[in-house]
């Protein structure tokens, strides 16, 4: 016997079905906004992950080298590689591009609760637009995915932000701050106690002075507040384009799920603008569902014309973890149709009536397995089958089959010239 | 710039869009059949498929050792892992366990017509059903794909066979045979000449006159002919079953697509009974297009209860060409419902029309650039939209939108209060 490896996973139809109809219902609102699918390789060139994200990414990543000799990688996310693709055929393809995708990526990470080695994400991408509304259609596609599953704004809350804004403030600051660490000290703060907290920032170049009033205006309701702090045109033009991308959210019904936080940092060197992450307002998905923003320098750094982009990724473990939380989860289990059950030698006439059920659309499944009646109904039973379709000797002398409904256990003998009838899903109800 | 690894494919949105219909309509037609997803990892110990395959299968894996030391391979294949995953439940599911998936695999191979190194397949396996009823199913459910498809029996055969019947045939000669050795003579004869296939047979140890008379034999259309030349029980009951799977497919509605072929060998060691491999008739895809058959003993041999088993792996690079060659592969473009296109300042409305449109399940974009009406009516253009909506400034004065057909270029002026309506989808002809 042989096991599986540790943070990777084995998904039985049960679970499974649950999670195709998740992948379905992101999927078909994605599509309805105009997003397109791509297909994407699972493997990369090592390469343009380090020149990405730098060397300390290899070690999250499962590279090796291949039989060419090529350092390469199994893919850890999506970005870097519909950035190659957008270099790729710039010139052909129109803008705006919109384009999703589902699949698993893969990262060599501690194993614990939503986090696997193996997960699977649905992103979505629009390259081409500078526009507000381009952030928009981000925020609205996402908040409609959330309400599709089920979830309401009292489970969830998109904290938005900019990029500029924290680093604005920081760099209009007296002292000679590095900007970097003191973004990674704001990323911890939920995490650390507050000696901590201002600790770091004074780590990263601030005076206790300045930590205080940094810490007080990121608090702030009022975006005015953050100009008037910062009086630079980095602050103002970040804090308009935040307004811009509020209110296109606004016209395109998401608004009402954002929530101006500025301490929503989303990483350090990526993102360039509006930027986002969804949280369960219950607290109990302790970390970030999933999260998005502008990164309208990734394409140049790839060698390609400057292409504004903006997207999100949208992870499949931490939305499954919210969805139960928020008792919105499918059901896990495998549905059928029709079990056609042979009685005697009635194999032909049941198949007959299996492949015409099956023409109709149904999930049909029969004997596979020289079962009799019995045996037959306690598998019928196991698949959750609705109606059992009697196929017996006596059934064809009477030109009949019987109809069984599973869950009454009632059933009834019908003519077999109107069974099955050439639409819908007949039950033992529709011969009553 | 960087390059994609040779072998892994991107694929952009028009052909992704066929490929995506092609998947949608074979897991349409196994999920009709009772099929079940399963998801399964991309990642598996070496050493399980070692056991499986022998120690020359590591020279095709992409292989490694993980950051713990294991020896880890990308999946070559789907049916280790299902039957791994058999084992570890094998007390709770319930038989016949019918499965299916599609995913990526990954092979270090040469690269040449339809074949990659990372390459989809859809793999349907029924474990737990040693009848005949069971391999005729999975013939059944692999010509109803076939035929979903747009193919018929002048584009398609299943050449099928018995493993027991060429290594029964073998065994009962005089002289002492390698069979695995003549077995691979039989795999390699379309691909050799008369002369090198004789001297391979004489080279696994038949006797010219025994080469003759065997090849002879597998050239015969009555399998009874067979039975007669070996005088065993082997072939004998080989025979049986095969015959039993071919009637059952008559009943399950596949026989018409079936070619007994006996020299259809189908690999050496792993399947036990009836095997099938898929031919385009026309001979324009020179490989077999896909393949399957019973390996009654993999489930053991992993550690578990002896439990028959029967499947097959749809690769979908060689089914892509043969739809290619009949001329049905799906067009590789992309579909737009709607465009929504703003003049002025009307993006409020716009995007109402748009969400409205969206919630009755149409694929609709609006303006995410800041573009005039021509840009965007190029735009629409090129993504395919129907009908573009215009909502201008005019046109929200007189209460109304202008819907515009693309293919004619007409338009009309109407209500906006009858735009969208509550269900359909409707076009510049429902206003005339």
């Amino acid at each position: 016997m042989y096991d599986g490896l540790k943070g990777f996973r084995d998904f039985y139809p049960g679970e499974m079905s649950a999670r195709r109809e998740v992948t379905d219902k992101i999927e078909e609102r994605v599509r309805r906004y105009g997003f397109r699918e791509v297909g994407t390789p699972a493997m990369e060139r090592t390469q343009m992950y380090v020149d990405k994200s730098g060397e300390e990414i290899v070690e999250e990543l499962y590279h090796f080298e291949d039989k060419g000799g090529r350092d390469v990688s199994l893919t850890p996310e999506l970005t870097p590689t519909v950035a190659r693709m957008v270099v790729a055929r710039q010139q052909a393809l129109q803008k705006p591009i919109k384009w999703f995708s589902t699949r698993p990526f893969w990262r060599y990470e501690q194993v614990q609760q939503g986090r696997f080695r193996e997960f699977y994400q649905t992103n979505v991408d629009i390259f081409g637009s500078e526009e507000p509304e381009a952030d928009a259609e981000i925020l609205a596609a996402a908040a409609d995915i959330m309400t599709d599953l089920g979830l309401s704004g009292d489970d969830f809350e998109f904290r938005v932000s900019h990029r500029d804004i924290l680093g604005g403030l920081l760099e209009s600051l007296d002292s000679d701050v590095d900007t970097t660490d003191a973004i990674r000290a704001v990323d911890k703060k939920e995490k650390i106690d507050i000696e901590e907290y201002y600790d770091l920032l004074v780590a990263a170049g601030l005076d206790y002075e300045e930590a205080e009033a940094f810490d007080d205006v990121l608090g702030t309701d009022d975006l005015d507040d953050l100009v008037d702090f910062a009086e630079t045109d980095r602050v103002e033009s970040a804090v308009e384009n935040l307004r811009a991308v509020l209110a296109a959210a606004e016209d395109f019904g998401a608004r009402e799920y954002c929530t101006i936080s500025l301490e929503t940092a989303r990483g350090l060197d990526y993102y360039t603008g509006v930027v986002f992450e969804c949280f369960d307002t219950a607290g109990e998905v302790s970390r970030s569902v999933f999260g998005g923003g502008r990164y309208d320098d990734l394409i140049e750094g790839f060698g390609g014309e400057p292409t504004p982009a903006v997207g999100v990724g949208i992870g499949h473990e931490t939305l499954s973890l919210l969805c139960q939380r928020a008792d919105v989860w499918p059901e896990e289990e495998v549905a059928t149709d029709y079990y056609v059950l042979t009685v005697g030698d009635t194999r032909s006439e049941a198949a007959e009536i299996a492949r015409e059920l099956r023409e109709l659309g149904h999930v049909v499944e029969l004997n596979l397995t020289g079962r009799g009646f019995g045996d037959q109904l306690s598998y019928a039973d196991g698949i959750n089958a609705e109606t059992v379709v009697v196929v017996g000797e006596q059934d064809l002398a009477d030109d009949a089959v019987t109809i069984k409904d599973m869950e009454s256990g009632d059933q009834k003998q019908i003519p077999i010239d109107e069974f099955p009838p050439d639409g819908g899903r007949p039950t033992y109800d529709d011969y009553e």
